[in-house]
């Protein structure tokens, strides 16, 4: 199976080297650092064990890259905008597109642009930074879990599971991929915006009496939102979820970075979009609402 | 009828001043510029006329301050917890109470501590803040509406309310007395506690769509919790304030001034005791308490 990295940052940069330092096929379509990259190479430093891609097959323009089976959405969902047009010339018959960005709504979208193509749905838990040009930090975690929009994509989706597993990546298929993306907005919802709007990182906002309480009521109407959607979800995943965070190194989420670096942050697939289906299925998430609110406002100000 | 200022800030020292220049009795109980009043005088500057009190009596320890008919209660309630010890000396038999603070329930304790003297409230509707030792800059409005806690001093509260009103303090007296604290916090709820974690003025949250929109979102919830209390309010009140608002001088908040001075903020009169007296009659006010809890954080991290 072969794979092209479709945007390749923190994210795509570190799944990409992964695969294909496992002796996977993978082609890297890169944006910002594709000079440095088809110069220098790619590498991910990593305390499980640096990888360096010399002379990976980088590509700058969609239209450049070789088909492959499957296309690892790995960019952030505020480029989603211009997503359609570009992914076209990629999507080829029977082209496979993993979506492994953050949020809500993306699998449905894409499906709704390639009806006949299957799309997968890639969770991942990763703390990872692109340092500098074409070299990926990889801070801590970064196991994925997949499932498949449609039932009927199912087994493609072990089959992926399977690749990632082989590559080192832990990697778990999940039979329901829309209680998935909400157990992944589990964490998302609290800490990337409040991280923002605090200015703290996840320590900080563990060890303070206030904000942990503001952490664990969010998270208690993401579980509403989602059981409202038909996905319900044990409260004890509230628990084990901020345990882990409680063993994480202090960590600055994605939107922080986007925020501090003044890029636009990903508000709409992360908060709106969840928050407007949970809406609709009768259920208020207003704490989460009023974050959204302050990040947009915060944005515009940026 | 004579005043002790108790406390002589942007609050105290602004009606003082204006009750003194009619021709009032007025002490002043003055903490951090004892010194500096004493000597120099106190000065508010205003818009609508400077006022310069030349010597005014000003004592710096309770104990010492003869007694006078009314105390304006003016420090800020951060100080409250030390209120009954600094207030014995001055309260005697038919001493009254005028709480002119921010927030919801300090008549109610003070009453608890004086149980034989008569407790009225002021919400002071004004923009000001001490610009130096002595020196109280007044930006707009000034306003104050008083009521008594119990119906038997109703006819006190008329009184001091036509005294204002003849020291040409706009003022108007008011029956229900929680009612009117409630129509308080419809703004300073929002305002204060957005102006700190979004770091804008008023206007700045008044000319962005989605701070607007929490802003509004925040009042109705104040209605919420003021309807659940037994003081229904009608929600024109709230267009009123919104648009009150966008007239305003772009104003920081009391609030926003004590958290960039690395004060404490009052966080528990004008937060958490109106929220929790709200839930305790059945209504959560959770995008207030949301706020509350990141102020909370901003302060042990300040």
């Amino acid at each position: 199976m072969t794979f092209t990295v479709f945007g390749t940052g923190a994210i795509g940069g570190y799944y990409g080297a992964k695969l294909a330092k496992a002796g996977n096929k993978v082609l890297f379509l890169v944006r910002s650092d594709y000079d440095w990259i088809k110069s220098w190479g790619l590498t991910v430093l990593s305390p499980t064990g640096d990888i360096h891609l010399e002379n990976p097959p980088v590509y700058n323009s969609p239209e450049e890259v070789p088909p492959s089976d499957i296309i690892l959405i790995t960019l952030k969902t505020t480029g989603n905008r211009f997503l359609k047009e570009q992914l076209a010339p990629l999507v080829h018959e029977n082209t496979a597109i993993l979506v492994m960005q953050n949020g809500m709504g993306m699998e449905e979208e894409i499906s709704n642009w390639f009806p006949h193509n299957p799309v997968l749905g890639g969770m991942c838990f990763i703390c990872s930074r692109k340092k500098a040009p074409g070299i990926i930090e990889h801070q801590d975690k970064g196991s994925v879990t997949i499932g498949s929009l449609r039932s009927e994509n199912r087994e493609l989706a072990k089959e992926v599971t399977e690749i990632f597993n082989q590559a080192g990546v832990e990697s778990r298929y999940v039979e329901n991929l829309q209680e998935a993306r909400w157990r992944k907005l589990l964490w998302n919802i609290p800490y990337n915006g409040l991280t923002v709007v605090l200015k703290g990182n996840t320590k900080d906002l563990m060890d303070n009496d206030s904000s942990r309480k503001i952490v664990e009521n969010m998270m208690e109407e993401v579980l509403g939102g989602a059981a409202a959607c038909g996905c319900p979800i044990e409260r004890e995943a509230i628990d084990k979820m901020l345990h882990d965070t409680d063993s994480m190194t202090p960590y600055e989420p994605s939107m922080k970075l986007d925020y501090l670096a003044g890029r636009p942050m990903e508000i709409e697939y992360m908060y709106e979009k969840p928050l407007s289906m949970a809406r609709k299925a009768g259920y208020e998430m207003k704490g989460a609402e009023l974050l959204a609110r302050q990040l947009r406002y915060l944005e515009d100000k940026n």
